[in-house]
């Protein structure tokens, strides 16, 4: 059984490798996985993204613990939530709005206005839970630390054969932010968004070849005829590879979606561009 | 059978990954866990308190390898240290202070002078061993690198059954320093001090709801009435949570002991304080 | 059975976590064992010696897989080369270089001049294959990411008992780079080289107790009366041990290796010098 773990916790303190005392103390048998703890502090977007594209690659039954918890002591509630594939633990604060989105059929396109949390029923097929259920905690309970004192042991009971009904109470909706979408524009291109900024400086973008495309539209994607204007910089066609490549280029990046990378550069740097920001995908 | 790794080798060059390499040659069974390996290069104070901290989350049994060693190369000794919970594997140098503190009653409340190095005899209940038996090493053994030479095999021995007795020669005492601990003052309040700086700036004190104060004096601690004087400010009262406080803040940490935080900033740097200070709790 | 990673990815993205765990969907039972991730980006160089310096530590059977990958999408080969201790996977960019001549009889000294990458011979008892056998890839295969795709599958696979020659066509030769060796010089010195700096700034010459020199030699290298000129700097006898030293001092590193290094500071920034310098050694 695999457990992972992603924080904003960083490694030079102690605080990832107690939760992987606590765990180990409850499951000796258990495989931890550290998916990162380099996450920008607080930042529940980059976490989300990062689970968003990382969990696909591990084995059914995975249970992945994600840690970013600006609201640690205030009421948010700390939740499990099981899928067809996995179980994620996490406060509920919008760290799996991705896990969530998933599991529905693409939304019609509509302009995106930021990432605004809101409460949102769950789709068909996910359960979800309040963690309130003392008997699967570490006690004392800290004010400042669920993630030792209540994630990482229920993550270690639910490996042990816990049922996730068994955690805490069934509810019905969680806490997510809205996902920005790839718009249709007039002209037959798009309006897309950089949806995350990697440690390199790397723009992950909305625009995707297995969301929000046609078969026909991800093809023409790919043809030398696309052209990409971003912050008043036009790249022309995608590059095969980066080693194709040179200077600012966009490229189909590992997880399928469009990157906009500078070649032995900081894309976002060069650019002056954020997470959020729109841009136009046109094709000759 | 768990094995814990606290380093100063950072994590860009391969000397974590030999120690390992070394462990599984010895003893493929073994379950590794990294506590921290960016510690600031030769800070044995912050490598100690780390230790303190994070042992205590990992089940009974664990073996504990820490390696922030100045003086590997020099006559310092390299030691295991018995205790009821676990087995710790360090240089001489006073790495396991806080271990041998927890094994004492709480001294007598007198002025913390600097964290001294002097060698002490071991309270009841602990066994120390030099580890001078060159069959448990792993040959030849370099001058620079006891890490992967001595303190990694001798603990995958240990891993596999060898009693600690059998990897060297039973010792009287260790170097330790002398940890600060909160000073009772006339008003009734206390003179508390610095004892570690985390990662993120926050600066965790002695002060603590497990030592040094009585039941009534914690209940105090956690009332409103607290008031802070560090480095030219003040605090008052404790926050009930990071998301609960803001600018300059006072909370009880996840290891029990007071922290001087400062929402979303560095409070060490915003304070100018460092380890060893001191500064002043008063009761309204 | 082990299997090592070391890339260049770094740790705060989840790159590193995404071949972990197709690894571990293919094989739980593996354990898996972090080299380095923080290699400086695309530095095949300091990627091969890393390899080399701790692949002997980890036991027989080890698969160690490396991808520092700046051709990734080109027509670069993936390759497996079986050694008599271990199985190494990476690309065919040089990355192997130190492996192969491991296996060899040192060369006669030739003045070095650059690390200049070349197609080469194996020597006996290699065997490498080109990873072309898709059946043990991850589908579909992305142009960015074989470390993934193709790297972490095979790896896998192997660790389950595939044998190197079905996971692709046998080769006769890979490519190389040029490794810096000791000059003897007419005077009875030699002239050295840098060929790997440290994430601390210390700087691994080529200088060895183990290849290059006699057991004369070495014996010699051990003595006060060595005098060694670095830019600009001289370091009269070689330092016991870290502890021993001050200021610029040179030592016999963990991998037997002569190092400079520069006590509590950086060598390579005192000394403005970098991996290809040369640098003298005399005998007094």
């Amino acid at each position: 059984m695999i457990i992972t773990l992603t924080t904003d916790f960083g490694l030079a303190d102690a605080y990832v490798a107690a939760m992987k005392g606590v765990i180990l103390g409850l499951n000796p048998q258990v495989t931890l996985v550290d998916i990162s703890h380099s996450l920008p502090p607080q930042d529940v977007l980059s976490a989300a993204f990062i689970l968003h594209t990382s969990h696909p690659f591990f084995p059914e039954g995975t249970i992945h613990v994600t840690v970013v918890d600006p609201g640690v002591g205030s009421p948010r509630r700390p939740i499990a939530l099981a899928t067809p594939r996995a179980i994620f633990i996490a406060p509920d604060n919008g760290l799996l709005s991705y896990i969530i989105a998933e599991a529905e059929p693409p939304p019609e396109a509509s302009p995106f206005s930021g990432f605004e949390v809101a409460e949102k029923k769950l789709p068909p097929g996910l359960r979800a839970f309040h963690l309130n259920k003392p008997q699967y905690w570490r006690h004392p309970v800290s004010h400042t630390f669920h993630g030792r004192d209540i994630f990482a042991p229920v993550a270690a009971h639910l490996s042990l054969g816990v049922l996730p009904e068994e955690t805490g109470e069934a509810i019905p909706s969680l806490s997510v932010f809205s996902i920005p979408r790839p718009q249709p524009q007039p002209d037959g291109g798009w309006l897309g968004h950089i949806q995350h900024m990697d440690a390199f400086g790397n723009l992950i973008t909305d625009i995707s070849v297995r969301h929000g495309l046609s078969k026909a539209e991800e093809s023409h994607l790919l043809k030398e005829d696309v052209v990409i204007d971003i912050a008043g910089h036009r790249i022309g066609g995608l590059s095969a590879s980066y080693a194709a490549g040179k200077g600012l280029l966009a490229i189909i990046g590992s997880s399928g979606y469009v990157e906009i990378a500078y070649k032995n550069g900081h894309a976002a740097r060069y650019l002056g561009a954020k997470v959020g920001d729109s841009f136009s995908v046109r094709f000759k």
